[in-house]
């Protein structure tokens, strides 16, 4: 087990759960990689679209960014609100399923759950798209890059969620510094400079002349795309239970911070952007650059700063899959203890996480990447709809907490909600209807068809509930020994070990041999010395011999087959099949010994009914 | 099961076996594949080696395939007799063994088998490699052409013997009929034209000038390189119990029209190939074209007739794999009754085949052809090595048995035995030397490595032989009930229905629960109402709990431990560990279970020893 120790660390008692909850500035890498990663594409993905309007559009990133900021405000207070409220862990899955019922609540899980294995999967193939763009020459090594990262990702979060949160501080602090120092930079420099600061280095791409005209759909439009900035912002709340104590109070700081933070980095750039002209280019051109790699070389020129901030922004984006791997399998657990996805999901690994929804993500997000060779850019449609019908599902529950809580100030929480899940049921409209013949029809299926899996892992976790559930005391049934049957395949030390135990067990045993038709009939003829004579002699009830042929050359069925033909014969009488098994010590012994009493207790289990009871004597070799 | 069935056939009965033997007709492609197709490379692989003495050296292929003709009659003769004496099957690896001793029998053993694996990667991508040359477009899909001709052919032979021959003779036929013809037709315009035959289209390469002078060293190369033309020449005597009664003779009809058959071709072939002066071409060379191709185009032009020919060759290349298929698993059946190798080469499936044996040639072929991309001529050196290897020990044994048998005719048997040893030695030494820097080392230590093998499986089996062997009677001890533990998980039908079967057992009966530290103490507090008082009130000792703490969360172990200090303190006593288990009926079930009675079982069956017996009380469910 030392592999797994130095792969994974030594195993974690339940009692050490505190030790492996985090403070604020290890839960800022870990549950708000996803949120503050998203600065880095949300303003592009805005002003792409803003390309048609020319020069012109570019003013128009400030009052968009400022409306996607008011809309990050009233998410944040919101979930704030949620954290006080549910500081077992407040995902839009818990608040929507306890204030608007188990169907909202489920469309709400799955909705997250396939907005993070998308993340997961597109955020590792973001980083390395963006590495690869600038090391060409890696580009054959696409796919094996994005599992690589994969299985890092994978491997650190099982170690342990404080650990995840060291790793990846260096990276987030890094990136939010040199952005900060960016944008002060090329604030003080457009003071200084009265509003038009001269670029250092001139963004490229000269702007076109403008070829359409403002419309309300496309600033719809506009600020949907401008909203992929929000994704993430719920990880906190679903991941409470991680923080140190008070809990509370630690994930509200957390939250606080990556909200500050992302609103800051968000006005920031959009400001500059405006002040410094710089308009994003189509990314199908040749020399396309990102709007945060024009924005750094404007401000400071291409020298070591520029490097190591483009740097850091790409090792954030491959690591914002972290996110995912930080919530998904909190999410899971908690849809879990609802008996609605596999109980696996709640049982915690050595290192006190949730290994079971690690993996199943990594093997979720591998299957994408591979899928896509790496290049999952065309799933980004697909996604923004999963975050947005968790926000307002969750924001729609909090306005059915506060009228159910009822008191002073719950009027005004309400409010602040209500606002919440209009103005995000509104940008999932326009996502849904802007990009449905993109793919998000793809996601609405998806969403579906995880729903109707989850309903039914619930119904047949209730039926079996049903079906053993028990609070009546022991039924104590007079003792009646069971019907013995012990399959013998030769007469050696294995099957005289397997009958001496029969005989302690029951007064009615057979022993059965499959006979093939070109063995000589050893057992047969020695069955009266070796057995008969010496358990008579002892006075006990001698076991008989069956013989059963074989025409086919198999010796599972014919057992099991004269097994059921016994139980049916029986009725109301437990039958006992001994089977004698030879038990290797070692793993490359494994190939040299036949399977048949693995086969048979396998088919005897499948075939069998309550009243079979399948006993193992296992003989060990030394050899 | 029908998928089964449709795939592999009904299943065939043990008595239904004289059914599944082959005449002389399907006993051709079955097992002459191989050494009929070596005509089509053998004297191409001498001629090659001729190209640097010019025309001159064309003459030479007439005495060199005299010479291989005569030791290929040597060998029939040896076979002839090989065939009579081991009508049970008489490969190299049985007379090696019976008449050399065990070391011998198994290094023919591992060489032939070696030779096998490598004739059914490199027939295939033979086969494939002349396709691809005909048909270049199909060079991207060299691999999954090869891989799904080595399916096709594992498919065919586990279907059986006798549908493998009737597949093969339609192309067998094909490939032998035109071949005589072209040989025919040839010969009668060559005795017409007085030697000098005109070519319909002359061969293309126009012979170089004399580079060498004629050596011994050279021609003992040619030699060997046209003495892969024997390869396969084994396979009957290896198969005799496939043929059908009167097995012996059969087999020997079949052997000899095999025998006849190649020796004409090879004859035929020589004679023409000086008489239209065909020079083979370097195979670097571009316009690079087969011997075969050129003697076919010079006798009969490029019509129809050509393209038959051709096409035939190219399927008999690719199908020649087949020989090995049928012999391979037939030897391996025969070492595993000697222990040898795994015991499971020797069960025959549905079919009467020995499934295990073409099951992992199938796998070592396709892992061969993958690890070389489908092109396999670099393994070519690596297995006449084993061809001749075999034959010599065959030989030798045949010698010993002559001489051991006696009587009369035996001095001449012995000579035309030794006689074949003899020269196939030489030709092994030759091989070997000409060909050690170009992999025959690698053949080599792969043998000595199979042999290694081979032994260890031998002392495992001798050993478990010693341990469990025995031939005392049932020691039969006063039945004394077994100590029962029951581990529970929670109270429910499940854990009372392995309870109760546990009261039919044994007076002492233990239960044990592992708790979580995050549990409600229910089964704890619910006991004495639930077990102890009805069965004290029935008037039997009441079954104990024990719980166990798990501050890792691990529910097996701890489980395992308890059950192993039980043992420790009880010595002499047999420990039932009676294991309840829900059984789902659906495969689509199985992820929503957990697995912790299956991780037990294991658990205790890897760590216990023969006083702890495992008792599985199954609960199915029906949701």
């Amino acid at each position: 087990m030392s592999i797994l120790d130095i792969l994974l660390g030594k195993p974690l008692a339940t009692s050490d759960e505190r030790g492996e909850q985090v403070g604020v500035s290890a839960g800022i890498p870990i549950f708000g990689l996803d949120a503050l990663s998203s600065a880095a594409y949300g303003p592009e993905a805005a002003l792409t679209l803003l390309i048609p309007l020319g020069l012109a559009g570019v003013a128009y990133i400030v009052p968009i960014s400022a409306s996607i900021i008011v809309l990050l405000t009233i998410v944040y207070f919101s979930y704030r609100q949620t954290i006080a409220a549910y500081p077992g862990g407040g995902g839009s899955y818990t608040v929507a399923s306890e204030n608007l019922g188990t169907f909202p609540g489920l469309l709400a899980a799955a909705a997250l759950m396939l907005d993070y294995i998308l993340t997961a999967a597109v955020g590792i193939s973001a980083g390395v798209g963006a590495l690869v763009s600038a090391v060409p020459t890696l580009e054959p090594h696409t796919l094996s890059l994005c599992l690589g990262i994969l299985a890092l990702i994978t491997l650190v979060n099982l170690r342990g969620v404080r650990e995840a949160g060291i790793v990846f501080i260096l990276p987030t602090y890094l990136f939010v510094g040199t952005l900060l120092l960016t944008i002060a930079v090329g604030l003080s420099k457009t003071v200084l400079a009265g509003g038009h600061p001269a670029p250092v280095v001139p963004p490229p791409a000269p702007l076109p002349a403008a070829t359409a005209v403002v419309g309300l759909w496309l600033l719809l439009q506009v600020f949907s795309n401008g909203c992929t900035a929000m994704t993430g912002v719920e990880a906190v709340s679903n991941g409470v239970r991680a923080f140190r104590e008070p809990t509370v109070n630690t994930a509200q700081r957390a939250l606080t911070v990556i909200i500050g933070l992302l609103i800051v980095l968000l006005a920031g750039i959009a400001y500059l952007v405006r002040a410094y002209g710089i308009a994003a280019p189509d990314p199908g051109q040749p020399g396309y650059q990102s709007v945060l790699s024009m924005l750094v070389a404007a401000v400071a020129g291409r020298g070591w700063f520029y490097y190591v901030t483009i740097g850091s922004v790409l090792v954030i984006l491959s690591l914002s899959a972290n996110t995912a791997f930080a919530d998904f399998p909190r999410l899971c657990r908690a849809v879990a203890q609802n008996n609605f996805l596999p109980h696996a999901f709640g049982f915690r690994g050595r290192r006190l996480v949730y290994t079971e929804g690690i993996l199943v993500l990594a093997a979720l997000a591998a299957v994408l990447l591979m899928l896509f060779g790496g290049v999952t850019d065309r799933l980004i449609p697909l996604y923004a709809i999963g975050a947005f019908l968790a926000f307002t599902l969750s924001q729609a529950g909090m306005v059915a907490h506060w009228k159910r809580v009822g008191g002073s100030g719950a009027g005004h929480s309400m409010f602040v909600n209500g606002l919440g899940a209009v103005a995000t049921g509104i940008t999932l409209l326009v996502v849904l209807v802007a990009k449905f013949t993109q793919g998000a029809w793809v996601s609405a299926l998806l969403i579906v068809a995880m729903l109707s899996a989850m309903l039914w892992v619930r119904r047949h976790y209730g039926r079996v509930a049903e079906e053993t559930q028990s609070s009546a005391p022991l039924a104590v049934v007079k003792p009646h020994a069971p019907i013995v049957i012990v399959p013998i395949q030769d007469w050696d030390r294995i099957a005289q070990n397997a009958l001496e135990f029969a005989l302690t067990l029951s007064a009615e045993v057979t022993a059965v041999h499959v006979a093939m038709e070109d063995e000589d009939r050893h057992l047969q003829r020695e069955w009266g010395r070796m057995v008969e004579a010496p358990v008579t002699r002892a006075g006990i009830v001698p076991p008989k011999l069956v013989v059963l042929p074989s025409p086919y050359r198999l010796v599972a069925l014919p057992i099991c087959d004269y097994v059921l033909k016994v139980e049916a014969e029986n009725p109301g009488r437990q039958i006992a099949v001994i089977v004698p098994e030879l038990v290797e010590r070692h793993w490359y012994h494994y190939p040299l010994h036949n399977k048949r009493a693995e086969i048979l207790k396998w088919f005897i289990l499948l075939k069998g009914n309550e009243r079979i009871v399948l006993i193992n004597v296992p003989w060990y070799i030394k050899a």
